[in-house]
């Protein structure tokens, strides 16, 4: 479908699709892959095509294109995002990587998406941010991958909480809660190393649930109070035993910029939780409930009315008029996990061709970055309370 | 305490706590004695004082009296009901032996209370509803107890319903699921024996079923198509294997007096359920749902204002404006299953003091046993439908 | 991706992909672009390619074409069905064309997946009986959309129950609501005309639940009593009030070959319920529950070990050792309701790779029309049982 | 019932049934008494009768003692308790007068059961252990009433954890959270002032989530980082604004003597959350989950046999094998609330027939109040870690 909006491109190229460069082909590139197939087809958005998929071994990257429907594959990403072709780099790589590659993506004038966290140090995100804004002069975008800013229901949660619904926030209590490192005899992975993974499930899944309690009540983390830990603190490697280097779980209590408190509580060892990001929202007026495990359902309580008839109700948010439902299928046929990622790039796409800096912006995952660092501070010192050092964005 | 209600006698008796005789040692029996000690505690009614449980064997029917706190214990019903110090008869007998101690104890001038269904025949019931209705005559009062009208969140979700919340209701969706039933090991009971238990899940618990059916819409059955089932035809008796002569499951489809549609499944042996009363109404406006392993909670949705956030709300039913709990505890402190008993005997203590006849009056009990009379005709009938002869009230 | 079971045709054509035409781009052809979009991304499958896509209104069937990724649109079925370069025909009109069309492309000797129903009649579905046998014996496949036999949590149902992990089933209880009709004021469309869908909720959704029921039992339905009812009698049509000639809601007990008794209740008016094709299996051993809405969900209970530790468990379905499940998302992450058809393409092109004749079979969507007639005619005679002529095949 | 327990006096009192004197006759006054009233009929404990009930306000424990059924009623604790005809007594008065009474019934040689939290102070709690030491060796009895380690549900938790079923604990996330003091116009309480209370949230429902923390584990708690919060600062008295000297809300991370993390976090201004204790407890090979809400129902969670077939199994606590259940209903039949009071009695009587001290004890409680004390010093240095003082006791 030709869309109305498509070629908008704001450096005059031609009227074509956007040729999207993918680098990473591994859990994320291939669920970026199924949304970058599926957008076009569900929502109003600049044509795109998939040109290039880069991975560093040859053959398997190969096998991924033809797989996941991309024209092509390479193993040199500088090559593939330098091509005249490629208008968009979606950079699926670990975190090590974001940095080099998306400057110099960025200062070839291609639209960043960039997977989160935004990167590994603050050193590094902080480059990138300068890049992103120079590049936005230039009218060209970047973004960072914080998809469950896309689940509608956490869509229509920000909203609820945004028209006033719940009045003023007091309390958020988040968890993040996995179970594939419970057992002690699973193996060393990259993301088990400092050094490729920065940190563990802290940058991993609490940068999810931090992004979440800033989108949802707009307010900024002001400071944190956090502790660390690895249960298991060994595991196999290829060369015998090896020290796992990152924390399995976290626990953070935060301070907002409009004086609610949050709790997050991350790990990898939590027996019997498969993807359970759990978050409630307690205000002066109503409350509200989540879990990823069951996302096309938003629990909603509003303290009005008779007391006799209050309670949290379930919304299948699967109505035409919920966020980004009216893409999909009649009332009650409920959508996956990986549409997440489609709204993602609809978000993305409908910024491109509008002129509309994107958000989660490279600066909204700076700010993650510096409450993530803030939490190793607080955890390296007794979990005494640590300011993170402000922001300067108004919005979420 | 001495309540501004207690004495309100309807023949002159003098002021003094009220005589209870209650016929029936066993689970039930157990039922009604918590019942009977903790209702003055928690509720404004008439005073009481436990005279005499009665027993066919003299010396469990003692340790009774001493474990459930009744001042004496007998074995002669007869010789108990007619003593001048007891003004109301609790008859928690089986089926069988309801109708003979009932008229016997109204003719006598004593309020009574029988456990449901109200008789094993429609003749013996048609006789009890002829005794009452003389009885009442006189100021005395008679009840049957389908105690699960006092469950909290079924009275309020019958007062929704008549308040007009859900507009016209087109359909319930009941079941009344246990499981212990399920081992074909599992020996005999006079529960399993037409002769004593009149019949066996239909009689039993889809007698419950099809009383809330009424309850909450205020509509008679009009007719019903059944079907009945045995699946473990012969169970282990003290003499040897011995045929099962009751039904198993009942599944019952039922058209009601206003128009609507309501299906009623009982089970005794639906494995893993151990108490299960469900029921869902759907009416043009809203909708309730209910589970009586969660007797504590009525589901709510009401199809008004924007579809986007309309659900089912869970509401604990523990406010102090919710039927029955202003008596209980602060919100949240949830109420046990007994209670509907406690409950039964406020309202019914309420309606001696008051001489306002109690409902489910013995006709709705006879009402009941019609339904189930042609449930039974239908099931023999190839299911085909078969007209409930109408009853003459008109309220529930 | 050139899967090594691609271009296994059964008549000699040359090795490349299958080509697949699609007949309607309404509700259904979205949902299966999308599957047929997806399934070669994620299964190893013979490859295919989406050459034509087929609708009345050749405008609007141009612009499904470019928003669903079809090659070429067009107007007249025959034409597109008799091409050389197209393998199979996908049959997603309403159910009076199904036969017409169906019948002609398996004797064209085109694979057909035709959308469930399988017909209106059961004449037109005797005959495309015949058909499908008759092509069959030439290699030629075919197979009705019963999709919801793909749910993975239904497909891991049915093999806990083959497995004899229930022992002995007694009884389903089997409901499948929907409110997209609750209110009066909602128009006619041609779903609720009896020329153009044959039935209402009996035909769209029971057959659905009937599937199920014989889907997981491994049995046939031997007979059944029925009841019809349309709440909302008239509706606004184009041209004024319109009566309504099919069922709103419909209430159906059966009893299995295997001796287990079946109820199922469907309705598009149960208020607040969006797509609760809800099902309960209790057998000797244990017991299972589902719920559309939560498909990625199964419940199950093992009457086994001490009753102290039995329970209702909540297996969520996304274990890369689940049926389908491997072909997804790491654990905890949720697949949508769209992939019932994607899986359902998968096991159609496996068996178009094999040649072993896929299931539900033409023969198996008969059965569901025998059982469907027999509700009928039973709902016509006071719901008096009604036997299912007995069907020839010997497996679910 | 004349038990076969009853009479064990210590001192070589007649066999009588033990005297009771309550002092306080507010909210837990009223459910002391109930369970008071119910014990001897469903559990076999040495026989007791309510000799007096003892408040400030003669004419309101008057009214007390007549509905709640105690002989007499009294205002004058001391008299009471020194009374020859009183055996045990039991404190449901604020925190503040605990240890007076307590101390001074241990010392006339009566059992003792106080309502937690202990005591308001360290000090206070550890005169209470001095005098409680003392009169244990006298045979004479005290206990504190975290009366929710008897709920069942809690006690199998605790059984199911010391056999190891979950393996070694590494999580447990537990929060309490109750909304009555959402509404800011909502007035003040005794309960919100620290004089009178002590603290807020911390001591009222944290102390019951910190107990359960030890209780379910076996394990001590040996440091915390502490947060308090109150939201609304200022609420209106009898004499105008007055300010809240209490917490409203309180966040804990707490680190236990066998090396698991517990998160504890409690409010009272949860919006739509009435009584929530919810715990969840991760170990190597299992995890739990209770809700108070639902407090008949434990989750269950084993890490053993196919992943395919593992989930969190609900299972309902009423089988006659599970703790203090064969004492009620047929399975099914879920208890409320009071009846955490019910087992307390249950468990307080065999100790006093025994001679066995009760758990959790009073040096249970001093633990209890060390934990409150390094939670409040944390809060109060920026929620550095604290360590708590370690106990001597080795059992929960």
């Amino acid at each position: 479908m030709t869309s109305p909006l498509s070629g908008q491109l704001p450096d005059g190229r031609a009227d074509r699709p956007l040729g999207v460069a993918m680098i990473g082909y591994a859990f994320m590139g291939k669920a970026h892959s199924a949304a970058w197939r599926a957008v076009g087809s569900h929502f109003d958005v600049p044509a795109t095509t998939r040109r290039v998929i880069v991975g560093r071994d040859a053959e398997r990257t190969a096998e991924a294109a033809t797989r996941y429907g991309w024209e092509e594959s390479a193993t040199d990403w500088r090559e593939a995002i330098h091509r005249d072709d490629v208008d968009i780099v979606d950079i699926c790589t670990p975190g090590y990587l974001h940095a080099e590659i998306a400057i110099e993506a960025l200062k070839a004038g291609k639209h960043v998406l960039v997977e989160k966290p935004l990167a590994n140090t603050i050193a590094e995100s902080t480059d990138m941010v300068t890049a992103a804004l120079a590049a936005r002069e230039r009218g060209v975008q970047s973004m960072v991958g914080f998809n469950y800013r896309r689940v509608p229901a956490l869509t229509h949660a920000r909203d609820l909480i945004a028209d006033g619904r719940l009045g003023s926030i007091r309390q958020l209590r988040v968890a993040y809660l996995q179970d594939w490192l419970v057992d002690a005899a699973s193996p060393m992975t990259w993301r088990l190393r400092k050094e490729s993974a920065g940190s563990g499930a802290l940058g991993d899944i609490a940068s999810h649930a931090l992004d979440q309690v800033q989108f949802l009540t707009g307010e900024d983390i002001r400071e944190v109070s956090g502790r660390l830990r690895t249960f298991v603190t060994e595991r196999a490697g290829p060369d015998g035993p090896e020290p796992v280097t990152v924390d399995d779980a976290a626990w953070i209590t935060a301070e907002l910029s409009g004086g609610a408190v949050a709790t997050v509580e991350v790990s990898r060892l939590a027996t019997g939780v498969k993807n359970g990001l759990r978050i409630e929202v307690f205000g002066e007026r109503g409350a509200l409930r989540f879990d990823l495990e069951n996302l096309n359902e938003l629990w909603f309580m509003e303290a009005t009315g008779p007391a006799t008839e209050q309670g949290f109700r379930r919304i299948l948010v699967t109505e035409p008029k919920h966020p980004y439902l009216e893409a999909w299928w009649p009332q009650g046929h409920i959508i996956g996990w990986e549409h997440t990622f489609t709204h993602q790039l609809r978000d993305f796409l409908t910024s491109i061709g509008t002129g509309e800096a994107p958000r989660p912006s490279f600066e909204d995952g700076l700010q993650i970055q510096r409450v993530l660092a803030a939490v190793e501070e607080s955890a390296a010192a007794k979990s005494a309370v640590v300011q993170v050092p402000s922001a300067t964005h108004d919005q979420h």
